[in-house]
């Protein structure tokens, strides 16, 4: 009941946004000049906007979003540097905490140091529709900060920080407290379904069949973090399979011809595809919060899931092997591999059988040298996908020869994708040693296959 | 569908909420001591957090409720004094400021200020009902406050110093953008309509059927602001009587004995009860918000509204009026008038329809001067109530004597009600005159009860 | 998902039925006149109610709702009368069955017997609401019988006929397939709750607390049947109590001082009330579909408990064992435990302790007498509740000696409850013996209780 | 909140609906011979039926579906036989009745001539789900009466007469007040998106980017009835293109290019395609309900519609004019037409605009009398979509010439589309005219392509 009075309750959220898109809105928005954006956004956060902020903050930002980029731009720049903190503010303030170094001055350093472009922009939030505005608005920023990055321009320098505000402020906004999980199925309302579509980031979704297989079979799952005032918006997504051993390959996950399994012969959740949805969040991290939740809330509804891995690409190793194939004295391969190794770059190599297994191990103990030795220049692996599972905790579990056999998957590894493996007894533990000390967790079998160069390299098992 | 999709959204929320409160919890929180949460509460904002932030969050929550009162404010001031900013971190970053000034340098000073407790508290809100338990955690901190508040102790300094803290997350969190406004009814789910017996807190909702004369019948309304995170709380509420004239006493509204009026026939919304649900929320304000939102929505409802007005509670004015009658020289009655107004001290005086004309001139007067001319040290009007609408950019529209001649209608206020009248035209204008200068915005009817004392007093109109 | 789609779905028979209440409704209707409304009737089930059928069965209801009672009574007479079959067509159909007395032959005489009411209660249901108002309606058709039963006129004889066309199609809508369990608890609407005050039957609830003591605890549950077409209207309802053991008394139950029970101790549900809402659907059952629901439900809920059991009143005892008191030679009690029984003629006659248990045995043996052996013309137990629970399958579990000294518990069975057992294993062969053979199954404990009169009267335990 | 009280009781459906197809069904279900099935049906209809009604009937339904085509007839064709009426209480009845033919001794009779089967049927609609499984069980009692229609047997005149069973239980269960209707747009869930795309049969909807283009757009409407026990299952819907006038050709409506028009010009609601969903639903009719519903919520939601018109095709169109140009004295097309008429049967004859123009005035001549003229043996428009619309009332509006040049189009009506429109002033009268007299309503263009033939042939204008 409960639920139903809050779902009536969410409805006129989305009839405010449905209001903003159709009819009721009155006159359309005239054009408006950026200064006469930037006049209104200062009147916004004085004493005007304490009176019709509501409806000044809807105006900005109708009329911002009908400017062309280059006033977009125009316009976030003028924020940029405008809406800074007061600077005899800060001299005051220092000059307090200086005297008497409390916790109340510290405070009041700390108010006097906020920048006037966070109070404008929770201003604009009063906005019916106004976090969507602002996520859309944060995706202008990043272009922006694309394009001025190379300048160490001041103007590049306030963009920046004026980016560090809306981080800050969407950080605190989608707090984990505040998002909801829902599982996605086939009796989701299709345009939520149409932005999975668009927004698969790992193994595209070639149509609405395809989508269907992915969500509407009882061994499959999806699930998505939403906001609510984020109406139709994942966040995030995940899709998973269940399966009766921790698979090695994508194609039979995705194929169009296979039978369900019965969910009692389940013992495997597989997290296959992990997809951010809002670019104008980026920063802000949902990943880690979704795959827990979801581990937990599996574990909750088939009791005799065992397992909980990931079926993972791997996108940087392409690249790190050719650099070491080029190498004139490469560190991640034995030199005897090379001419082996080169052999993936021959087209359709993995389908003549007896090419492919003579690839196999020297292969396999690149993958392993690239997830357990290589690092990049703070200390990390050099695979983002990595970095992101390792600091959840997960464990690297397996290394899947050919896993990913699409134009890709070779691409980008050769084929080879890798199982991650969360274990809930054991995240905390390997979070904290991989985040203080660096250490890669691996399955007995992946530091095997790093052995397998000889025993120089080997290393004390972490896992 | 948008709608149908999202309230199961928010089902989630309520199902974990269920989840905290009865069964499934698993086993129960053992005792706490206070050492052993501040503990953990570090632990929160270091790596572990980062792990297992969800289900720490709410073992500290757990536990930090289960204390009795003692131990929860002995907790509260460790975490004041513990979790403030980094002193070294401060003064590394004041350097690099006066170094370079920029908007970068005051940014990176800005987050080195930012005590310890704002991520303490964000961190917090990752558990499941976080966000509810942090506003119940609030009013322990009032109430300390108000404990320690005499001694300007460091506890009572940093104590206030954390509270900011909490109002500024708050005021974030729960930002108009975020917040949903609801009609309540007489089908809303009973346990939300007994949350609005016991919030009111203007005019007391004596039982149900009481409540059920203030929200069923079709020239009723109630609308309340909610938001996602706190299933079943409502912020603030609103009663609207639907009227075909400006209400000039309560009694009427109350009544047992009444007819509705047809919608076609009204003319008048009326809001004669207001009140904030949440202490825990105090410093948030939500009642601007509310008010024009609800104009707005009435507006497009029922076309044939014409008139916003308050039916409003004077609670300042008895005692300022004693502080007159005893004062040797008062300024706000004429001392002619002193015994007549005595008169309103005596039993039932206003049961007697003589002494009642006798006195309704001359208290109309005073009360005329109390909203016109008496000030606050900050020279704002002396009725917090006053100040709440003229705030608002509402005018003070009639002085209604007799109009509340319950007991504590008598008793705060001899009787005494006032319409302040909501113009959504003039609004913007109102609130300006007020912020700006201090102007009360009153009908030209209430500057002349003022004038009625005599030309010395008369003011040009403001509204 | 499917859920809120069809939450929305339902919402427009929420709408509809909102416009019939309030705005929107055009006109007012005009008074009309009995011949007016039958003449609608006709033109309803004629050709013009093919193409204006919606509307027409809205006038026509709507008018009928605003006649005076003798109007209505006036209108259901006519049409008792008018709206039978066409006789001529039945005369043919008896021709041609007579002459092949094939299925389809059947088939036509059953079609052209069918009285014209029940199509035009078909096209009546037409309308918007119109359900409900043919359940509104009903209730006035029963009113007219109750006025009509003692006179065997032909409009008694053809009220009675329509009644059953009424009854007929009633079975059919509200079949148990279209009937839809909800559980009632402190977050349904008011409006739903305030039908529950005012429908319970048993033991009266006295006010809004009354019931919050009855709903909302967690060892406490109320369900109710509700079908679509009838919105906020609940069909029957019944009351259950988690204890730990089987009750011997209402009062403990209903108590204001209580703790409740955490869940994991339950091991009985107790029904302790089974109310009817809808006079104007009498003669259709949904007690048997209810209880047996409900204790499906509660075993999968909380799979530990053991016992479901009903806490019943005995509305029939009292009145027969006076009966039994003043017959000279009665055959239900034993001479010489008259005087003893007499004594429960006495007020407070329970109070004291020593007269109280003087009486227990002898009232006892009676009771068992009473339900054992005591019959109806037609073979039943004498007691309707018993009637309905024995004939639902449940089996008459023990007799409680002042298990409901209130007044009406004393006035109808001189406290006396008792407790009906449902073991879904044997409850289609007790509702066999029963039904069949009239076999009322008892604990032995029961069986006791009469045997302690004397071997005379012993019996075979059927139980 | 009504609403979503309702939301929440109608999620009890579904999740009993989900119970049957996933988990928690306990064991599976074994094969059942039909003799079995038979037994157990007339269990249901007797005492036992009383106490086990729900799971026998959910038994009898679950094997029902898992048998073989073979055995489902084979079980159908024992129910017809053996579920009829009872012979000797029909020879009462008739005897009792020519005694005394009083309504009452009419309705014993109709009593008893009612088939066993109407009970079976009511009893097996006890189970959960029940009335999905008789619909699909309806399809198959259709598709065994069409293997047995050309037969006169015993068992094809049984089948029959079950057959009407169905239809009277349908129609009463499926009576219009107890149908809900709903908008269907991009927001509603994929499931029954997918059965839109799947039960369009009048334009092939080729995929779900072809859906959007229906459903998505600001001038596009879709609704739907459904029943609340068949969750998910829509019965009928009706597609709506708003639009600035009558439109007269379907590619317009259904391209891929084109802007939607604003809400606020379009003056007209064109229902372009009808479609019932459920073959085991024939002969229960919702389309004039649902059209007739459907302009009274546009003519709500859009002010300023002011026509509402179908596009329809001409289904037989094409076939009768064959007849017509084949024969040696047609009546419907003058002999000096008949070479330009048989141009329609070359490939491509619409592309070349001078042979099309040649033919457009002797084809809408014959259109004209086609729709006018030509009559069924009982005097009925051959047409069939022409009988459904004039039966609702509508009158023929327009022929389009070239209406439709899809491969369906032209084969089946070389191309031709009719407007009819719904004029709900008129709809009454137009309705009784033609159900009366067989009137076919027509604009006077319609009227006037007639009259083209030549003067013998007019007639007065009936619209």
């Amino acid at each position: 009941m409960n639920v139903s009075f809050f779902s009536d309750l969410l409805s006129s959220i989305s009839e405010r946004g449905r209001g903003l898109i159709g009819f009721g809105r009155g006159d359309e928005p005239g054009r408006a000049s950026v200064a006469d954006l930037v006049k209104l956004s200062h009147e916004l956060i004085s004493r005007r906007g304490e009176a019709s902020g509501v409806a000044l903050a809807r105006i900005i930002l109708d009329r911002y979003s009908s400017l062309p980029q280059k006033d977009r731009f125009a316009f976030l720049i003028h924020i940029a540097g405008d809406f800074g903190s007061d600077e005899a503010a800060i001299e005051h303030a220092i000059d307090a905490y200086r005297k008497t170094p409390s916790r109340a001055a510290a405070h009041a350093l700390h108010d006097a140091a906020e920048p006037k472009s966070q109070e404008l922009i929770r201003r604009l939030n009063l906005a019916a529709g106004g976090t969507l505005s602002l996520v859309r608005l944060r995706e202008d920023l990043i272009d922006l900060f694309q394009t001025l990055r190379t300048e160490r321009s001041d103007a590049a320098v306030a963009v920046e920080s004026l980016d560090q505000d809306f981080v800050h402020l969407f950080s605190s906004w989608f707090n984990r407290g505040f998002l909801v999980l829902r599982r996605v199925d086939w009796t989701t309302p299709a345009h939520i379904l149409e932005k999975i579509i668009r927004y698969e980031a790992v193994h595209e979704i070639s149509d609405w069949d395809d989508l269907r297989r992915r969500i509407a079979p009882a061994d499959r799952r999806c699930f998505a973090f939403f906001h609510p005032a984020l109406v139709d918006e994942p966040l995030i997504f995940v899709e998973v399979a269940l399966t009766t051993e921790i698979p090695d390959a994508i194609a039979p996950i995705l194929t169009k011809e296979r039978d369900p399994i019965p969910l009692k012969a389940a013992t495997t959740a597989t997290f296959y595809s992990i997809s951010n949805c809002q670019r104008g969040l980026s920063g802000v991290s949902f990943g880690n919060f979704l795959i827990k939740q979801v581990v937990e809330d599996l574990c909750r509804e088939i009791p005799n899931l065992k397992s909980f891995v990931t079926l993972s690409p791997v996108p940087g190793f392409a690249g790190w092997l050719a650099r070491e194939i080029r190498s004139p004295e490469p560190t991640g391969i034995r030199p005897e591999d090379r001419e082996l190794l080169q052999l993936t770059e021959e087209p359709e190599w993995f389908a003549e059988a007896a090419m492919a297994e003579a690839v196999r191990k020297p292969l396999l103990a690149a993958a392993a040298y690239y997830f357990l030795r290589a690092k990049t220049a703070t200390g990390r692996p050099v695979d983002p996908v990595a970095r992101f599972h390792l600091g959840n905790g997960a464990r690297l579990e397996r290394l899947n020869f050919l896993g990913d056999t699409s134009a890709k998957g070779l691409k980008q590894a050769h084929g080879l994708m890798v199982n991650y493996l969360y274990d809930l007894d054991t995240i905390e533990k390997h979070h904290e040693a991989y985040a203080n000390l660096g250490v890669v967790t691996a399955s007995s079998a992946v530091q095997k296959a790093l052995k397998f160069e000889g025993p120089s390299r080997a290393v004390p098992a972490a896992g």
